[in-house]
């Protein structure tokens, strides 16, 4: 599949080598070509483009933005290039404006991914992969054994079968439905006390296994 | 010990009687004495005092109230009442204004327990046991035989250790000492991510386990 991954951080740069590892046609998408280019030349099978080429090629795109440049960063990928496609955001509105721990820019009431929607109506988001390190998202099986759960939310049930799909060819064992695109608010603010755990334990290597 | 909690909900009784079962004494301090009469009728080894009373007799006092009437209800308890005290605030602060789901009446750069703390500079405020449901509090052992996390914050460490062994005594065996009152930010958030779980699998009997 032709994938799409707007950032160049950590996570789009993690996610990416992923995608391109399980054979996808994969490009990354970015305002700073340069940045990447080192990162490109063990990863070589990655293509790097404009937020604008990267949607526009993609079939599934992938928000691995800073969550508090998200929208910007959507909105010059184009919402033409974006129509009826999966956007899957795995970005969070953290808010560093005053160092670590960070707090939030939207809480409780609505959600980034619920703005993302709200901006592209004819985008179907999915929200999952946030409440991980770059690292687990990609290798779910390094921590526990894969004995964890991830997170989806959306209102679209065949962009989240697709995505749900996808997980799973990462190693994803447990998938959790959430509902709707508003039970991104749930963990997006989840984030709050994941920092608190990186804090305490030292290590992003961690996750939650929901227990009944 | 003596125990004193404050509230009058399911959260207030069940502790109470969980508290009276393991031979302490107990009693739940209420505005409205009338309401708990039922209650007592089968629990009469608690006694039924006022915020203010309540306060004045416990050794160790604990806030069950609803989290948006928390900071009233302690003020009528009476700082003189608590002063040198371990407070254990197990309190959430949800805004149900709006209904179901609820959103936070603090978000991201404070926490109730911090606003508690500051109001009573002389008490020792501990968070924890808000994230679980009221059965799970106090008989952590009938999910998945106690294999899941209660998490612990406070500031001052001979607080958090005697409401640790606290916790101990009530079956739980996984406590997540999360650092300063401060990281209550993170599991106060963390309940708008346990309402939607609670919302996808219909049953408040379920927890987190931190897996690595």
């Amino acid at each position: 599949m032709i994938m799409g991954v707007l950032g160049s951080g950590m996570v789009a740069q993690g996610l990416s080598a992923r995608l391109a590892e399980l054979s996808h046609d994969v490009v990354i998408g970015t305002r700073d070509a340069e940045k990447l280019k080192g990162w490109q030349s063990s990863n070589q099978r990655v293509k790097i483009g404009s937020f604008a080429e990267t949607a526009a090629h993609a079939e599934m795109v992938f928000n691995a933005t800073n969550g508090a440049a998200s929208l910007a960063a959507l909105s010059m990928a184009g919402a033409e290039n974006l129509t009826g496609k999966v956007l899957v955001d795995i970005s969070n509105p953290l808010d560093y404006s005053n160092g670590f721990p960070p707090s939030l820019t939207v809480c409780g009431t609505d959600s980034l991914a619920e703005q993302i929607q709200r901006e592209f109506p004819f985008t179907k988001v999915v929200k999952t992969l946030n409440t991980v390190t770059a690292r687990i998202m990609a290798y779910p099986l390094e921590v526990a054994n894969g004995d964890h759960h991830v997170f989806i939310s959306a209102n679209d049930a065949d962009a989240k079968a697709q995505v749900t799909d996808l997980l799973k060819s990462f190693g994803w064992i447990h998938i959790f439905d959430l509902g709707d695109l508003s039970t991104a608010r749930g963990t997006e603010a989840y984030m709050l006390l994941w920092v608190r755990l990186y804090g305490a334990m030292n290590t992003g290597m961690i996750n939650v296994k929901i227990m009944k």
